[in-house]
């Protein structure tokens, strides 16, 4: 054990009215919701990047955070392996993701930094099957090291995009190793800083080849994990091509990898686009390509990607609603892509952060359950929607009925809707009844 | 003639030099410019709702704009038509677009509304053939009524649809009639307001439903025209569907409908979703679906719709060059979906805005043409993916390598890509030369 | 009585755990909370235009709700009135708000519009008599008629600002004359469209002159509420005077007027500046500015103010918190200003909107008061600053040490000071447990 | 000589037909505009941090940029120092500016922090006196340790406050010696990250109290400078004190410095503020606090602050444009606030960045004189407030009537104004003759 987290204990489950600010008050592993385990419904992961290998920096400051494992290289690595699983131990959550630059110190070459990346796997495999802390998600950092500032499968140059390639095929390998439930790829330098020096239509390609590379090699390998791609309008790009869950459906269909690919949600980049996240899930699960959320949350006054922990319910309860009525996770979880504010620099803020984040998902997990077993609202939806089933409106829908055949039956019958009530304030107070 | 222009004369363009605020500067119609006559590049159209229907209110005050025709019914509807066709004469805009709305007024039936939609549009059959004016694009209004206000192809009320889908059906026979270049769909209320209430995967079936009924009546009634989707991110709605033009594609290519219908981009829409105008002109080429534009300017510090006339040369240039790029316009156009402002209240106002505008796409227009005749640019371009020519290259991109392939030429070859210059600001400076 | 209501019964408390939509489930107006009554905390008002005047339009649409009273003149005025304190009645709320515009149709003349809103005044004054309703604050609409279209007291034309003027008095008679507790000044249209016409200068000098006139004459009337500011960034115009809370501020020095007027901040005008709501709060509770609050919420992923009923209990709490902690209200209280959606066009979502909103409210007060009852986190806010009381912290912030002085002593002591955690995610955490 | 730009010549005027990127085609410093040479009215400034201290990092990627001073301490300051003075000799820029971050290291303690400054300030004396490059500001760097992570004057820590004084005497002291024109307070970390851990009110009375002792301190010491407070509204902050030009305004008033303090304007502080520059520059002029710029331009896609070049002449004219008006530049100038993207990784793209800017602002410059020149769009706003200029008008303004007399002269004069069209478009065309 290391002292990194001396003097705090296992974080155990002590119901709402708990005072103890390290002890959850929501988040109970093993209380059944709608007939499954809450820790099955919510398959939280923590994220290795932020917790572990962020400094506290931002565009005006640097390191704010002193962590011991900081400035050395593979002795670093291995210590903060070592925090990474009492973290978890600590916290209870069953899951951790990482990209291969959060574990390891870059190499010189690229086989340089495959071995190191192998070596520190071979510690994960160790702890994960001492403690059964699983991979939810690996993934390539393809974006911090100055060789992809220009993009990775988007580069002009195709070095680069075989670079990236190779660099993918060594952490989908690791990820197989550890048993991920799923790998991921977040385009953070696909897309452009200015379009003055960018072909849209090359650099598209070239990001359906990489992706269509990925999906042949994951069916080569018989990984049985999903692949997902994480949507994010900008930031560091001006423009990023993986925009929202609509677009990356619209490039998935035309590289005719929609049935292969899933996406991977996060909240703050749901903001980013425009949308709510409950938005970006229910059409996630409309095109069904819904597959795992970064969970977090954005400040609504400002325009980058915060990254902060999740701290209000009704916001969390909506999307779970959506995600528990398109059937729950399969491969997917709850990964908190959230980091401490960088004033929050004890190792007991580490705690704080993911407390507060769990016990918020908890807390909207039942309120979404509480929805559907109440069925109040559910049968508010369907019966708005009841006149789609008549069989008229239906021959409509089914494609029966011409526009000729429609007119004429809107000119003999002489159809005139009437407007109807669309019950939002009703519906809010109806939602804020389980919040 | 009425008396509306009273005092005006015909605008001419009498060159850069001129102090003339009632002369066009740039706007040259025969001048020829990449081989081809200015007029013929652009193909101005005139908006008929915002400079003949818009009465000037705002969320916080009433109509500011007073016009005779304003109030009365059919007899409003007439001297509004000659009007309008006094403006197109005194601009000389070969080119106008309507939705039924703006051009008659509401009948009590379906019926109705249609009889006074034909009789307006032989008065206009009449004009256009003694003034040479021509209809880029007819539409319906399918937001105004409030028998829309759920949405119109994707209400929950069938009913809705099937008034929506005979509404439509009239306007297209309207602008067949009137040889209309374009036939337009904005979907303003087809979204939601609170996804509350709202099932995506239903009302997104009646979308596609719609405009396949749309497709397969173009084609029974011979229409060559192109039938065009508007993307909107939002405003009336909370969330509109047609979100941006990524989106329409990934919609099109949902329902099989890519090949038949394209988009007619809106420069303030482009802005409401986060792009710039020139990426979304950008990204309709590389899917194949540009077809036409609105050229106007969204306020960048509001958050809604402005619909200004554009100003901004070197925004205007940078779009026209991504046009030029694609082929320029086929059955498209530049059509002004833009408003004075409702302060603006003259008739002389009308002349100042279009004129405005028409000069700074002009002037945007021949920067672009001189962008591509000077050659620099492309070059720079063409160098900056030059990789990609390599055979290697080439062979990654059309999937003859896989990601085993790839990397063992990687370590191999120890490949260890450098970065070089994305070259923003030469290339900013290099534009400004042509603006 | 009229047949407006039909059918549906007041409102009344039944606790949280009940299920009727039609009732009350936290607001219990005799509760006392922090030693005083509910309804004496939040002091509710029911605002005029959003629930009576406004019709259901949008920039794309037109009115949506039939009510009685559209379309005819002061007899449809008179009916407003009679449904309108049947709501007041069937909600229980305590206060309403009104400006000119909403009760009485426009005069010919300002002396006709005058005499008509003194006949609705007389109206009111009988009707509050018998209902005990009371009148929280009155205001002149100077912004919807299209003579402000250009500003009311910032306008080019001296003879709008005597007009203005003159409304104003009227207002201010007839709000004293019904017991105001407070008059209220937005300024809808004092900004510009375009700073190319403006006179910035010029137009607040004309600004802090009507202001000045407005408190003469309260002192001269010898009215005894409060004069209020209500800041708004933009919208209507692209640019407001009275931009936000701070901007307000240093109009008021400017123009020696901070101790005679004080702000109502609304919501969804402080989102649109870019704050939270409960940062405007405490910023004028900082510049003892702090007078009323306009209770709605904003949409956050549309740019424009759209006046919803609150429904996030967690954001409410924290800014009665701050108003709490500030003393509570004084004249002011809590006005909604939200309407409906424009698809809530039944009479009976009228009691959906206010009772979701009145319960988010006494939630939101609730906690508030849990907060400081509970008192960790005020221990924690002083704690945080208890440097400050140390003498040496006092003498530089009283002024009694120079530059030279505290450099002195910071090289003599060598003083380097270490960052403290700003435990962020703690207190986020600790606030959770309230709401 | 270094031979960090090698091969690069000065940059000279070739005029607007030149197609060498290396040439300025507008910024020709001898030219006469409006009687003064264009230098002295452009008065540039190249900022030291972006050009040689930022790295090329983003919030997504590291270093970029390979500066052969990087990761060398002393030696390495003094390399950057004679790169720095070639760039400014290349270039032929007047002025820089500079934080004590920006060219030293940090030393272990304040002393020897501030030992250090000063052998580098010994360095650009001796530099300065050969070559005749100015200093237009020094600033202290109060954001960027992490001892400031929670503000420096705002501190909870009075410690904190202590060493930012000290610091700032330090760098005032520097300034003072270097001849520096101006002194520039930037306050990156005064503001809060969560209001939930903020005094508001302690924190603003800390900050004028700072505030206050530079002012005392430049008068003690004989600094014939101006200070320079620079607006922000956040970013690193969630919320920052001196959020835009009118709070700092109102900042000032509260303290009693308005007249002891202006405002350094920054374009992309002002977008992020959600005003245009140019009305930012207004707005400070007219409460007669307008002292210096940073020139740079914010990406209106994105919501942090982008600081690239300037490239939109329209924009910038505008802004020149009420420069003038208000008298010009007394001790302030043009700082190029600007920086490289992250991909123009090339000694040479240090010139084409400031090439292009310095060209942008003096075309923008050449059009705001030629606006004033011509003299019809002055004559326009004159004319616009005509109005105000009768005695009766006068006399309402000045105070000289009551509400009550302006009222009765309504009534009796029956007043019904009638508006007047605001000719947004044709100014917005009358601008584009010129730019």
């Amino acid at each position: 054990m290391s002292d990194f987290f001396k003097g705090i204990d296992k974080v155990r489950y002590e119901g709402p009215e708990s005072t103890n600010p390290l002890a959850y008050r929501y988040y109970n592993p093993e209380e059944i919701v709608l007939g499954k385990r809450m820790d099955e419904h919510l398959r939280f992961a923590l994220a290795y990047w932020h917790s572990f290998a962020w400094e506290g920096g931002d565009p005006f400051g640097g390191r704010t955070f002193e962590r011991p494992w900081f400035d050395s290289e593979m002795e670093g690595a291995k210590l903060k392996a070592e925090v990474a699983f009492e973290l978890f131990e600590l916290l209870g959550v069953p899951y951790f993701c990482f990209h291969d630059a959060d574990v390891r110190p870059e190499g010189e070459t690229y086989a340089e930094s495959t071995k190191k990346l192998n070596a520190i796997a071979d510690i994960f495999e160790e702890k994960m099957a001492q403690t059964g802390t699983k991979l939810l998600w690996g993934t390539a950092n393809l974006f911090s090291n100055r060789r992809f500032m220009g993009g990775a499968a988007t580069n002009p140059d195709p070095d680069v995009f075989a670079y990236a390639a190779a660099t993918i095929k060594a952490n989908m390998d690791v990820t197989m190793r550890l048993k991920g439930e799923n790998y991921v790829l977040w385009g953070g330098r696909e897309g452009y800083e200015t379009l003055l020096n960018t072909k849209l239509d090359k650099e598209l390609d070239q990001l359906g080849r990489m992706l269509s590379l990925v999906v042949d090699y994951k069916h080569k390998m018989g990984f049985k994990g999903t692949i997902l791609l994480e949507p994010k309008p900008q930031e560091p790009t001006k423009h990023q091509y993986d925009f929202d869950v609509s677009t990356v459906y619209g490039f998935l269909k035309k590289y005719g990898l929609e049935n292969e690919v899933k996406v991977n949600i996060e909240v703050g980049h749901a903001i980013l686009a425009g949308h709510t996240f409950e938005h970006e899930v229910a059409m996630a699960a409309t095109h069904g390509i819904l597959g795992s959320i970064d969970m977090n949350r954005n400040d609504y006054q400002s325009g980058w990607d915060t990254d902060q922990f999740p701290n209000n319910v009704p916001e969390v309860a909506l999307a779970y609603y959506h995600i528990l009525k398109a059937g729950g996770f399969a491969t997917g979880g709850t990964n908190f892509d959230a980091k401490l504010r960088r004033q929050s620099i004890d190792p007991v803020d580490l705690l704080y952060g993911h407390i507060g984040g769990m016990d918020t998902c908890a807390r909207g997990l039942k309120a979404a359950a509480a929805i559907i077993e109440d069925g109040s609202y559910d049968a508010f939806l369907e019966d708005r929607y009841a006149g789609w089933n008549d069989a008229e409106a239906q021959a409509m829908l089914k494609g029966e009925r011409s526009l000729e055949d429609i007119t004429a039956r809107v000119e003999r019958d002489n159809i005139n809707p009437q407007p109807k009530s669309g019950r939002q304030e009703y519906l809010e107070n109806l939602i804020n009844r389980f919040v």
